[in-house]
């Protein structure tokens, strides 16, 4: 089935830039690869953690060729394509289908607030002009806009649409997905101090960050829930929470970046205006990583 | 230790009135015996779903003692006795220790929001004068605070402060509590749709009106969590989730009402201004309870 | 009219207490006298000013009558009545009445939420038991229920309701009820910072606590809006902003009686859990009186 | 002094597309020559209303360029030039100032929450780069990100930020400002319905798209401020309050596009994913701008 292309873990790379914010694509396939050994079910590039929204066109399609080339088909690709116009998100569609990505994710960036039917009307435009999957996905943080349990369910009849990623941080929008959608839609929880909560209400993966520092206290996670071993899944969510919670406070590529470097991997530099965390940030992302590793 | 004297599911009686608006406390009796017998392993008389700021002081003591009578000792007594005044949360909390209450629950009622010293002083006094356990509750929704994690951990350096009831309807909250406070706290989830995840993040107990309507349901998934099958859990939380829900929104009081009704139990009247649902809603959870029974 | 009873500075008097947290109606009545005294419109005892919900009976019934009696006709007199049940509001609104109030002040408390028609209902049954005008109160902040427009409009259509004090402090909610009801419903403001928006928008008074404290101000501002002159006006509500943002931050009952202590007034004591502002805060609040004064 | 260089009504553009969703620079020209000749103090193109963000490059400089042309130093001219990267507000502020622009509009727009450090030091980067002054603008809604307004007092610090404008539509933000920073910073009002308020508040000027549709009520709310009428200007107010709120709830974009089509102007299309507003909404707006003509 289409909707179990994507599993487990879900890791999104950050996009890392040289000294002049310049994409440093040789630096991006290492730490791809970071993520492909330790484990990940899937890799999602340009995400939020790729900071897609601050690449430009040609950027975007340097990832992804990047991506593909790097995977060689070892785990499927999921490529961000979301974009504040219908007309450039179907371009970058049509290019990650084209490149070889096993799926792509849209969420309904907006300027201004969009209604539902202009909503279903851009999802609906990109469908037709692709034959891959969409990950239809809904972070009011981020986009701006939260969609309703309702409007999900309108996209969904759309006949590409067939995964969700919830990452508004409230559960009860997975209950709902899992009641009203039964079997039919997988959905994938992105708010990662809900990792216990989804994979208890049914999640079928978990997209996140996390696995650029922690991969096998994540693939562990999903291991304990896959062997129905609530306490062992319980213990192990406790042990990553703090780094959970640090890494979605203070921003993923800000966080990410401030991780690899304390673990002694090259992370390059953020593009302006994101600036790397503040000093006493990272002591305290120091003293969890450590905290996490024992 | 006194952390453990409630488990499992703890049962919210509700408080019948008479046609005059009278506390029926033959009714009330027959009530709690049900949830008794049905299996709940506690009992909390005067909580919100017992209406009790909406009875007078005689009232709420004769409801206390009607519960210690019809208890027998079976199962451990919780009574709520929260005031808007220092000096009524006292006497009331006195009245139940006497009684033969196992623990009290306050919840800082507030017309003026209070401060965190308020706050901290209103439970001081209390559990100054009482020597039975005291369980601090949190509700935003009808208490007005919402009491910090920072603030609970305060309170609960009061030596007989040694539960905490959460309801905000947040997760991550329980999260914070379990992982700050470790084995030395117990927390109660006061939230029905977050049973499951509540469980799954380790809660001691279940706070719930719903046994008045769907016991076996309620009791199961706690035997599921007991049993470590998270799939077991998932299935029977999913069962009951719409029911849960639809207490939840329309009010415990008023849906536990119209729910025994349709079960067919005499659950006499309520107090204005709380009137019974209308005849659409009540229509919705007799669906809602047809399908939960099969 | 009956809706032009009440125009201009409604003054809030507090409660004030002895050591052992009696009520001192002595002393109420001398506070009360500065209010008439000092050039206030009208005044409404048992407000959220005069901690009403913290009171007994009797201890209302007692405030409500040395009202009546210190005033002897000068102004006309507001009295709070609000309570969670509709028997005990009817029950002190029937009080006021009989006492001499020339209208009472519902709000329409809640521990449950109330449905639109358990509100409408509410009020209802009040209005049918008296015979003076009722002033509809909407605090979602103190009540935790935000009556919407269309809500308060339902509960116009119920004869004696004349007067709405809003207290949102969303000033788009009294441009609403001046456009929808135009002249033939009277809206007073409720929220202290929003005084100059409020007359702006054609507010009919001021329910204020702040005449304890700035009288001369607090009339300036009427006399200002009174005379057409908006420069005037803001002039005047910039030197008090300060002021009214303290004592709504801090709440009413502790700032007054912080404040009347700094002016040498004796204000008399609090009921715990009300506990008198931090000594940082009455040096702020010093500072505040000062500047204010100059 | 710079600070004084926008005052009044500053009235924004609409950006109208042709078919096939290319920038209509013959027709942009004419719906901004009705904007200057109906009497607006100043033009803002490239703003939310212009869809910045659905712009690339190339169109948002040939809209900066059009406008001069089509000005001719009749109106001072505000340029929007807020991008989600540093680098590239620098490049279009950088070319706003050598078109002839006599200030730039900058909110930060943020896909990851900004600090306040990266929010300041992105201010700061665009500063050192152009000579002319910079207007802050707070606008939570779309941006995303709630400039506090002590994070507006550290950006003001930067020479040439002179200008606020403030869109979180509450008031006493802008009570704060003017408390606050007296009469060396300018703070103009960006929201609709806080018209009335706004000025009464001493906001220097109205940030508006509503002179597309009604130029003669927005500036005759502005003389009767200026005449010191307030009781004119309630009047006048309250006569446009409708079409403010109502063009604020559809999207400017789209209100004002329904809007120019119903006065039998040439509007152009929008771009995708704004869809026409519904023939319901065409309605209801066609009602309330007959009755603002009466």
């Amino acid at each position: 089935m289409e909707n179990t292309l994507f599993k487990g873990i879900i890791a999104y790379p950050i996009t890392p830039f040289d000294e002049k914010e310049k994409v440093n694509i040789l630096l991006y396939k290492q730490l791809l690869e970071r993520l492909i050994v330790s484990g990940s079910h899937g890799v999602a590039p340009l995400g939020s953690t790729g900071v897609m929204p601050y690449l430009n066109d040609e950027e975007k399609q340097a990832i992804t060729e990047a991506t593909v080339t790097q995977v060689k088909g070892r785990v499927p690709i999921l490529v961000g394509v979301s974009n504040l116009t219908t007309e450039r998100t179907i371009y970058h569609a049509k290019f990650a289908e084209k490149a070889g990505a096993a799926a792509v994710m849209i969420i309904p960036m907006s300027y201004w607030k969009l209604s539902d039917d202009e909503i279903v009307r851009h999802y609906d435009a990109v469908a037709k002009q692709i034959s891959i999957p969409i990950m239809a996905y809904n972070n009011p943080a981020t986009a701006g806009i939260d969609m309703s349990p309702k409007l999900l369910k309108r996209i969904l009849e759309i006949p590409n649409v067939t995964m969700i990623k919830e990452s508004t941080g409230d559960i009860q929008r997975m209950h709902y997905l899992k009641k009203e959608l039964g079997d039919s839609v997988a959905f994938y929880n992105g708010s990662n101090p809900l990792a216990l909560s989804a994979f208890a209400a049914g999640a079928t993966g978990w997209c996140t960050a996390a696995p650029n520092l922690i991969p096998e206290l994540n693939i562990a996670l999903y291991n304990a829930v896959q062997k129905n071993d609530l306490q062992e899944a319980q213990k192990i969510f406790y042990k990553q929470i703090d780094l959970l919670r640090f890494i979605v406070e203070k921003g993923l590529p800000r966080a990410v970046k401030a991780g690899l470097q304390i673990l002694g991997v090259e992370g390059g530099y953020l593009r302006k205006p994101l600036q790397p965390l503040e000093e006493h940030e990272i002591k305290e992302l120091d003293r969890i990583l450590q905290l996490v590793n024992n």
